[in-house]
């Protein structure tokens, strides 16, 4: 009996240490093709600088579903459109914004830009005293007497104490989100809110507006830091300040365009799906380089990556583009809905959407078997620079599978710089680092192929 | 008995718990200030751009001593300079090559910089055949018969698959540091290197060469990585290329010049030294703003947050700023030899000299004691991404005082874009990022606080 245990152990030692240098092995040489024969960085060239600005519904967003069922083509078993209508919002052509009445410094024009969803001022514009406050409860203390028929100006920057950036912002974020209706409430007139930014700079941040339901649509604008700190500084001093600001924004009927999906179907399990994702649709002032064209290209390296090393997996692995993240999350919606209606089952579900930065790590929200069985896989990712497994998280566009009890997995890069570019014109293709892009990629493909290798039960 | 020692047992957990909190927030601190008050980032903006190159015995290497010395005034207990001679070698105005006789392209002009300490060519420039080589070994099996009165060409990429970029740069400098040599070994007249750098770019990388004595000294350059890749293109068509290069550098007397040491005195144990550090000097191309001019400012930033957090250290922190990293690291040798000569005892010694890029860890060169007290403070700096404690090493600044058996400890920051701008024009300020930058300084300061509170034995 003795003797059998010790056979067993040595069994046991001898799998798990091939085992090891089998996983060891296939992820080293995961990332040496993503460093000497990837992909990411010049299909990311391409989507920024020669596709850009991709808007739900614009032309740029048409011919980003285009070019990546083109590109993965070359690749995957299978590209496939999924249809999903999407809402269609327009900048329109001018947005302007002064200062029109400052004793002090006279005339001064302001950087702003309309948010997303936002309805335009029209040609007469908006010419309104500033009310600034920094929460929804100075709106409260302050009243209807005092807000209304004035621009609330929200000025609460983003915590620079935050280590991890997207903590800052999501502390921030309600007053683009949530803050014009709830001015609205107490009969303001316009929104100018404080660009979400983790610097003093000289261009406005976009992003998504939500009007609530039954409350007064008001016209809504991110001003840069920079003229947002000028703002508050003159106010001050002259407390009848009056901004002027126009728009040209509107919103068209809802328009067709599609999630695109390639995958590479499974040899043992084809019905398990593991899915990596990013979103195709950007900001229409940004190319969107990271924002989400990073994660785009990472999730189709993914599978390039499989195919050029010639491994098979053994489950069904999926790139998807999602569509329409920043301004509906049309595409994430119907992506999970088809799934259930057509009761696929999914192993896991990975995001990239925090650019395309050096990879610190992943986020989880899974329960405990699967969260456990991603540390586990620790040692074999540190060497890579993973070592951050500790937060919660998945992304957006995987959310809604979350009901649906798939394990949701976030790529999770350094965060110190993304809130200098995100939903800006600076969002551009020089911004994302090659190797770092790289990195990312492979980063997802070693945990896909574990995944894909190990399940997560 | 029982009763003394859970009342012990209760008195050293609540010590524990109390110490942990107290360090937990001393930490935060020092991070919130760094964040919201630093001044490393307008420090930085000035060594770089306005103070710009500052070479060894150059103006610009002058102004850097005097400017660090004012600033160190505004928070340390002293600042001194301490002397050095340093070499100083110059450019020259004029630096170029081409290639003189392909019959497919003509004529083409190649992108090249002399190395740091090379001898120049003179107005009659180089003009021969070009013989590429991978290695020494290369050189051995080519013996001189293939390699008298020719140019060598040493063209071996940094390895993209190391995941650390400077394990890759380690693999590669010697064609640049000891390749001249090597080449004239076998008869060359020139040497031509490929620049050590990441990525396929159209600048050069200069850095130094060191002739070995007793061999013929012959120019050398450093060629972009993209003119690299063109010449051994065209060099595998045409075997009897030749190119001319023609550079005008001169190496002049020793000149004087400084360390400058700002101290803050320790209050318990004033001779204990803690050091913290980065070199003033940069290359002449470069603005050096990774290269060194972030782990200048970082180190000065470490005694300026102590000051403005009104944190008084018990031993001695000094922010030394190294004259002469890059040719010659006599600042280094210097300070060493006075440390040794006034028997003053250090503590540890700390440099930042990889870029002012998002913190990852620290690198440790010293007995297991300390590297274990090092490591057992992970879980206070791992909230704010200093996660990696595994490599070996100091800094070559603070090598020196390695022999005196001072621990040694280098801030690790992330790899990914150093070899992008390193001894280029391209080390610009506007590569680094604030907040980066920021991070940095304050991850040297509560490292430094830490071993002030508890030494390293």
């Amino acid at each position: 009996m003795k003797k059998n245990i010790l056979i067993l152990l040595t069994c046991l030692v001898v799998h798990g240490a091939y085992a090891q240098t089998q996983d060891e092995s296939t992820i080293r040489q995961i990332y040496d093709k993503a460093l000497t024969e990837g992909r990411s960085y010049p299909m990311l060239e391409y989507l920024a600088t020669k596709i850009g600005p991709r808007l739900s519904g614009s032309p740029g967003a048409a011919a980003a579903v285009e070019w990546s069922r083109h590109e993965m083509d070359n690749f995957a078993d299978s590209v496939i459109l999924q249809p999903v209508m999407v809402p269609h919002w327009l900048r329109g052509q001018k947005e302007e914004a002064r200062i029109v009445n400052s004793r002090k410094l006279g005339t001064v024009a302001l950087n702003i830009c309309a948010l997303g969803g936002s309805i335009g001022t029209g040609p007469i514009g908006v010419n309104a005293n500033i009310v600034e406050v920094k929460s929804f409860e100075d709106l409260r203390i302050l009243g209807e007497k005092n807000i209304k028929g004035k621009i609330v100006f929200f000025n609460r920057p983003m915590d620079a104490t935050q280590i991890n950036t997207f903590g800052a912002y999501a502390r921030a974020v309600d007053q683009r989100g949530a803050g014009p209706s709830e001015a609205a409430k107490y009969g303001a007139i316009g929104a100018i809110v404080r660009s979400m930014g983790s610097n003093i700079e000289d261009y406005p941040h976009t992003g998504g507006v939500r009007y609530a339901p039954n409350v007064a649509q008001i016209p809504a604008v991110a001003i840069s830091t920079k003229h947002a700190e000028l703002l508050s500084r003159v106010l001050k001093e002259e407390r009848d300040l009056r901004v002027y600001f126009e728009t040209h924004c509107e919103t068209l009927p809802d328009a067709p365009s599609f999630n695109v999906i390639g995958e590479i179907k499974g040899s043992e399990f084809p019905n398990e799906i593991i899915v990596v994702s990013g979103h195709l649709d950007s900001w229409d002032l940004a190319q969107g380089a990271h924002d989400d064209g990073a994660g785009c290209v990472q999730a189709m390296e993914v599978i390039r990556l499989f195919k050029i090393l010639g491994y098979k997996p053994k489950r069904t692995i999926r790139a998807v583009m999602y569509m329409n993240e920043e301004n509906g999350l049309r595409g994430g919606i119907e992506y999970a809905k088809q799934a259930e209606l057509k009761k696929e089952k999914h192993v896991a579900a990975i995001e990239s959407d925090r650019g395309g930065f050096t990879p610190r790590g992943f986020t989880i929200s899974a329960d405990d078997v699967a969260r456990n069985k991603i540390k586990s896989w620790k040692p074999l990712l540190e060497p890579y620079g993973l070592s951050d497994f500790s937060q919660e998280g998945g992304g957006a566009d995987i959310g809604p599978l979350g009901p649906q009890g798939v394990p949701l997995i976030g790529f999770l890069p350094d965060s110190q710089r993304y809130f200098d570019y995100h939903h800006t014109v600076e969002d551009t293709f020089d911004k994302v680092n090659k190797r770092e892009l790289e990195l990312g990629a492979a980063s997802m493909a070693a945990l896909v192929y574990l995944i894909d290798a190990y399940g997560l039960k």
